[in-house]
């Protein structure tokens, strides 16, 4: 049930740079959750003040009684008080002039209790007269690096381009926890649990003419008005990509979804068909999400599904070639040219020159191999986007002294040629899982290569996933631009 | 076409355990084959001989002209010399008395071409009349802890009881550099390549009866006789897991197994369901294969597919019951009992006592939470299995201070409480993907937890997939011992 009163984008603006936040319900007790907001808060440099009755002083910030008694403006405000309390601070948040509230309590909807629906409705309301907009409840509120928002102390604030709406407060500080090893920042995070007034459709549309955002994922676990979800989905995926998991696609979790924020869970069919008609991203997990999202961020759309695949070893290429057909995408047959001039730079025998290029043991004392081979097939016509499988690291760190700095310089050409092909992403794959003392060692090329801005994944498979679904953004966005419908399914 | 003489077992354990060892086309030049192989198998601290005829020393040892030339004992030859020399030195190491060589160069039936074909059966024969078994061609050959026989230098001497039988050589060698991160160590391990001689069925049967053997891995891309494979293997995983991972399940995967081993690849739904009704265990990828190797090793084959799931975070328990329900397991109902159980140890509000269990952000303040909810899930007599999913954990050391030693204390204690359910296998999930000084810190903590014989994995979904094998493997087990046939796919 949605509010009659919708926010304006200046609204949403003040929520998340306010010039004041209040958290209601602010404690020294650290086990406290009002506690943990207020000290997120705080550390994050947000301009925070704390609301409670009881306490005259939290972290040696003096405390006020009421959200109204502060003496500041405040555009939005943490709500961490049982639930029985709350309709009488949104009322004070009312007169206050706030914005909007987040609210931390559970044992609403999610309880599927009639007592716990009517506490809701009553929520909704209570909002709706005082003028001020309720995110959640059963919710973490807002993550806005910029306004200096933070969920809780010492989570990393990273600015960038993404936004994530999620309907579970839990993925929405997992993926800023993260968001570092995909190199991702964020414009905004919204966890709205829920969404007994602003709705995840409402955040979308922000989102939509939202200048700071240009990529969106969603998590979601269900929506009470699914035709306006699908409406406003695909108006904003025209304009931006976006990436929607949908929580609870198994029966099982249906049932999960039910207990966790009380929504009714479509069939995992139905939705996914139904976010890919939108002309949306449907994926089915976290790592998903992340892949997927970071390859948009950082990969241009490929023209078609054609891949070819440079590393070493034939057992590697052969897992690779059903990884990419698993995943949608055709190992491309090359042309006779791009065969010739490869095999003037691939050393034989035990090579191979047709694609999956197989450099074998010859990559561990030249890795420039790999560069000439990715240039040779990057101009291959046939060829959509490519994958360079850094296969053979282990052995390498091993056998060698020190051949990260090589193998850095190596992908660093490699990343400036691609230049040259505007239209072929380029996905290096990077195993972290080896013996212990060379997984540190790369996971430190692994942060060397995501800060230079390349695209990184741990296996073929994953590479391939996403890579697939940069291919459907793009057939998407053909269709629209002849004027047809989104492909289905 | 497998040679009419077959090895018997004590020839195989002289190969494994050679009293000597000849490099034949040992070189001091790094860039050669030759060299790798002999400095890898002489820092292996393996009993070797340089057999070279035009370098009278190789790495400061006098090189031999010929293999029957050492004054020695030689069982087992490793060949890194083209193709059109090899027959040749063959008849060599008949007279010598050498077991088994095994043969790198590729060129043979592979190529797909008449000449390549003829190479391999004028090899098979030579070996034949010269009474010597060929491991390969196309191979890297045998690895051996115990034998101290190793693929290449640096690469780790991992003992244990795991055999891997590879028709790639790249994914042998990738086996024992990534086997600790699973806490694995090996038996042997074979790359057998073209298999012209000495055959995948073969060495299976070797293996079934190796007592250093538990737990079998195999890495195929086809075999020449189908039904012999499939009798063998499934005599073999009657006695001993065997997990079966089918290179070229695609079409154009396929097709580039007949360019890497000349093999003809059946259909990907025909081998696993012939895997599943042998009694093996098929996987679709390295990982797959690591991990579930890794279950069988570490945990006790469950019941039924009944998982009981325990972490923090509502959104996460959604995510986990997908995880669980792709993956063929059933998330348990709780007995009304345990749910009262819970309820006493879990604090309120924002939990869940039902399964997922959710300790929410209580998991921060006290990890031991942990630990009693795993006892209480574990007593209940409809849970067959259980996942921990340290969720928190990238939280906890942003806002803690070195919450690692108590993780590990807890989770120790957590391994020590299920030996009172032997028949209740427990995962830990426990995701890497973090911010890359937390992913540094994760490694440790994986490291320590995988040392400690705890069965880790990176995701829920990695977790349930190795645990609905093990369920798999018991419904195997139990259909034999009733004289049924084993299920199919």
């Amino acid at each position: 049930m949605p509010s009659g009163e919708e926010m304006g984008k200046e609204d949403f603006d003040r929520v998340f740079c306010p010039r004041g936040v209040a958290v209601v319900g602010a404690s020294s007790h650290p086990s406290k959750f009002g506690f943990i907001f207020y000290y997120g808060l705080k550390s994050s440099g947000a301009p925070v003040y704390p609301v409670n009755s009881r306490e005259g002083e939290v972290l040696g910030d003096r405390a006020y009684p009421t959200v109204d008694a502060i003496p500041h403006p405040v555009d939005y405000a943490v709500i961490s008080i049982p639930a029985s309390s709350v309709p009488k601070v949104i009322e004070d948040c009312g007169r206050k002039g706030v914005k909007a509230v987040s609210i931390y309590a559970a044992g609403y909807g999610e309880e599927g209790t009639e007592e716990g629906r009517r506490r809701e409705r009553e929520l909704a309301e209570t909002a709706r007269r005082s003028g001020v907009r309720v995110i959640g409840p059963n919710c973490i509120g807002v993550y806005c690096p910029k306004g200096r928002l933070s969920f809780f102390a010492g989570l990393p604030l990273l600015e960038g381009d993404v936004a994530f709406l999620s309907q579970s407060g839990g993925h929405a500080e997992e993926f800023a926890y993260k968001a570092e090893n995909w190199g991702i920042g964020f414009s905004k995070i919204v966890s709205f649990g829920n969404s007994c007034d602003v709705t995840c459709e409402e955040l979308l549309e922000y989102l939509e003419e939202d200048p700071e955002t240009r990529i969106i994922g969603i998590y979601v676990e269900g929506s009470r008005n699914g035709r306006r979800f699908f409406e406003v989905l695909r108006r904003t995926a025209a304009k931006k990509p976006v990436v929607v998991w949908k929580g609870g696609e198994t029966e099982a979790g249906a049932k999960a979804v039910a207990s966790h924020t009380g929504f009714v869970s479509g069939s995992a069919q139905v939705w996914r068909a139904a976010v890919r008609q939108a002309g949306a991203i449907p994926v089915e997990d976290f790592e998903e999400m992340a892949d997927v999202i970071s390859a948009l961020r950082l990969l241009p759309l490929p023209r078609g599904r054609r891949v070819a695949v440079v590393g070493a070893g034939g057992g590697a290429g052969v897992a690779s070639t059903d990884a990419c057909e698993r995943n949608g995408l055709k190992v491309a047959p090359l042309q006779e040219e791009t065969v010739e001039k490869l095999r003037k730079v691939v050393p034989s025998p035990g090579t191979s020159v047709r694609n999956p290029v197989d450099l074998s043991y010859f990559v561990l004392f030249d890795f420039s191999l790999m560069e000439e081979c990715v240039r040779i097939l990057a101009a291959d016509p046939g060829v959509d986007m490519l994958i360079a499988h850094v296969s053979h690291l282990d052995m390498m760190m091993k056998a060698l002294s020190g051949p990260e700095e090589e193998v850095l310089r190596v992908l660093a050409r490699v990343r400036e040629d691609m230049r040259a092909f505007p239209e072929k992403p380029l996905a290096v794959v990077l195993a972290l899982e080896s013996d212990f003392e060379v997984q540190r060692r790369k996971v430190e090329v692994r942060e060397r290569l995501v800060k230079s801005g390349m695209c990184v994944f741990p296996t073929t498979a994953r590479a391939a996933r996403a890579l697939s679904h940069l291919a459907f953004l793009r057939e998407v966005r053909e269709r629209r631009a002849r004027g047809g419908a989104s492909p289905g399914s």
